[in-house]
């Protein structure tokens, strides 16, 4: 028997990798010989680096870089030596957790950071990345990063334009000769689950510059300089980005990898899965685990086990999904390729406990289902009653 | 397929039979077409004759009464005629539910109301009584039902005693002459997980008598007028049934059914199971679903699920458990016939939501293992794996 372990991270309780082994644990506990294939899982958003290192065999990274501030911080990206690959989530040097509230300001906030482990990376080998690009407190349009890979932004004068998403209503020209020639033999995959485009209405300033502490006036002051930063892209690059679906990702850093990078964008679990292979994994395997903290409705709209779900469908495999939360609307996802839906808690309980027992309760609820399917099913064409 | 489904209730949630109506639509869900026994299962607690007329189609009887405290009231007990049938809970006329606690009196209660629901079922045609011994306000050997039912308590001077157990310190003489004749012709089951002997340190009085409002002395009185009452039955009926485990549940009832009628004390799950021809009807299924509100350690001590189990192993059906709280050491139960335990509350809540929603959860979480089940044993030998 062979099972494929591929859950998301239980928020708040436990990454996707201790997922994998409380999984890993009740699967042994009924079926000691079963062959285990361990694939956490992620969507692009935070725990990424972490389960594709994991899926992969690769190593954690730490590096110089800086936070949207400029301050120095030490920050930790992903590296399959192997295969030459980095796994830089934007939010480790651009994170908005890395800056308190009240400093926010998405005026200055620069995604220079992101650039330095992008360097140390092509420093490392790398010849692919995965990006994600949840969690940002930058509005720069990837400026900051831009200019640390090599890029030029000058003003009127020909002087390089300070950081921030600001600076970028004075930009007049963009010199791309300096740009890090190793780009050229990188592939960077996007994960994003973000589609807003660049500018307007629905762009980056005016859908997430709130929350990163832009008031009215900064949103309009920000929209207008992405403007700016996308007519001089275009012209410097050949691609107009500005409206392709996720442009607007992480304060237009979607943008920037569009047009200066051999960069595809897709959705976040979709990249994760294509970058751990997971499909192929799954080959000649006779079930899917799967899981995330909650489950109900929404997790139609991408999220981690239904992109599992869709591919195991793909290859016949049946998959159960393994939540602390079943809410409103989980039956919605037996009509897409989910054999099961398993709540994992064990009885009444209050939040703080659940997540302090997720990994005990998850292997528990994983033990249960396996009992019941070595049960087999009772009245299968040609098999007699199974006996207890 | 056929599927058994043996709940007993879930305290403060549902009745047994609304678990088995949950489990039902659960089952249907995802296999429409197998064939259920609806077997709702009790401990000889309250519930039982609701659970043993539903398993059995009987019908609910009402019957004048009195409680313990000779006040006029209407009980219910279970009647299935094609059977001569009755099914009664002392708690229904004797029970302590029906007292106020500051209105309780052990010297002075009396069972007499439960002769009085016998007599009801003898006016039916009852040839087979199952009596459920739990919850009971009294302390009098069954003294008031004797006397209801015809037996003269007599004191030295030849005249009845009055009502309670505090009175039997009087008794002088016990006349069986009156005795109802058609009790000859009844069989009894006695359901009871009390095993404590009618007097001594072990005995109704001391152990039961403080729950009822029995001060130390009055414990004291109460015993040594069980004493006496004892010494009279043997005396009267050639039989000894002080030491009896059971003698002294019920606050002396079970010493009264066994000296004076056709009866067998057993488990309160056995009686249930026995009576609802349990074991027979699970003849040829595929699998038994039982459950209570809660599973631990616990159950093994002759809970329901327990006996339903141990009924199932002798048949080779495997058994499921589910229950609302899956407790310390639950898993103790997989080495006594369960195949799997499985919690039915779907995410982090509290108590009253959780009772609310029990049959709903319930529902739910049969449909899951429903769904597993369908999966089929994904390795079984000579089976392909499975498409999802």
């Amino acid at each position: 028997m062979k099972i494929v372990l591929a859950p998301d991270s239980f928020k708040e309780s436990m990454t996707a990798q201790e997922a994998v082994q409380a999984m890993s644990r009740g699967v042994r506990t009924v079926f000691p010989d079963a062959e285990l294939v361990a694939a956490p899982m992620a969507d692009g958003g935070e725990g990424t680096a972490a389960a594709l290192t994991a899926a992969l065999g690769g190593e954690h990274v730490t590096a110089a870089a800086h936070d949207a501030l400029g301050r120095p911080i030490t920050a930790t990206y992903g590296y399959v030596a192997a295969e030459r690959l980095a796994v830089i989530e934007v939010a480790a040097a651009a994170g908005i957790d890395l800056v308190a509230p009240a400093e926010r300001d998405p005026v200055r906030a620069s995604s220079a950071g992101v650039g330095r482990l992008l360097l140390d990376a092509l420093d490392r080998g790398a010849r692919r990345l995965v990006v994600g690009l949840g969690g940002s407190v930058t509005n720069d349009g990837g400026a900051g990063m831009l200019q640390t890979l090599g890029v030029r932004l000058l003003d009127a004068d020909g002087v390089e334009l300070a950081p921030g998403g600001g600076e970028l209503a004075r930009l007049a020209d963009i010199d791309v000769t300096g740009l890090d020639p190793r780009l050229a033999d990188l592939h960077v995959e996007i994960a994003s689950d973000v589609t807003n485009p660049l500018c307007g209405p629905d762009g980056a300033s005016a859908v997430f510059g709130p929350q990163k502490g832009a008031t009215p006036e900064m949103v309009d002051q920000l929209d207008r300089a992405l403007d700016v930063f996308a007519r001089a892209v275009a012209s410097a690059t050949g691609r107009d980005v500005a409206d392709r679906p996720g442009a607007g990702a992480a304060g237009g850093l979607g943008a920037a990898f569009l047009a200066f990078f051999d960069a595809d964008l897709r959705p976040g679990v979709d990249v994760v899965m294509a970058a751990a292979r997971l499909e192929e994994r799954m080959a000649g395997a006779d079930l899917v685990l799967t899981g995330e903290g909650g489950v109900d409705a929404q997790t139609l709209r991408g999220k981690t086990p239904f992109g599992v779900a869709r591919a195991a469908s793909r290859h016949g495999v049946p998959v159960i999904a393994f939540a602390g939360h079943v809410g409103e609307g989980a039956e919605l996802l037996y009509d897409h390729g989910f054999a099961a839906i398993v709540p994992i808690v064990g009885s009444v309980t209050d939040l703080p406990t659940a997540l302090t027992r997720g990994p005990a309760n998850l292997e528990r609820a994983v033990e249960t289902v396996c009992r019941v399917l070595a049960l087999g099913r009772p009245a299968a064409p040609g098999r007699q009653a199974v006996a207890g």
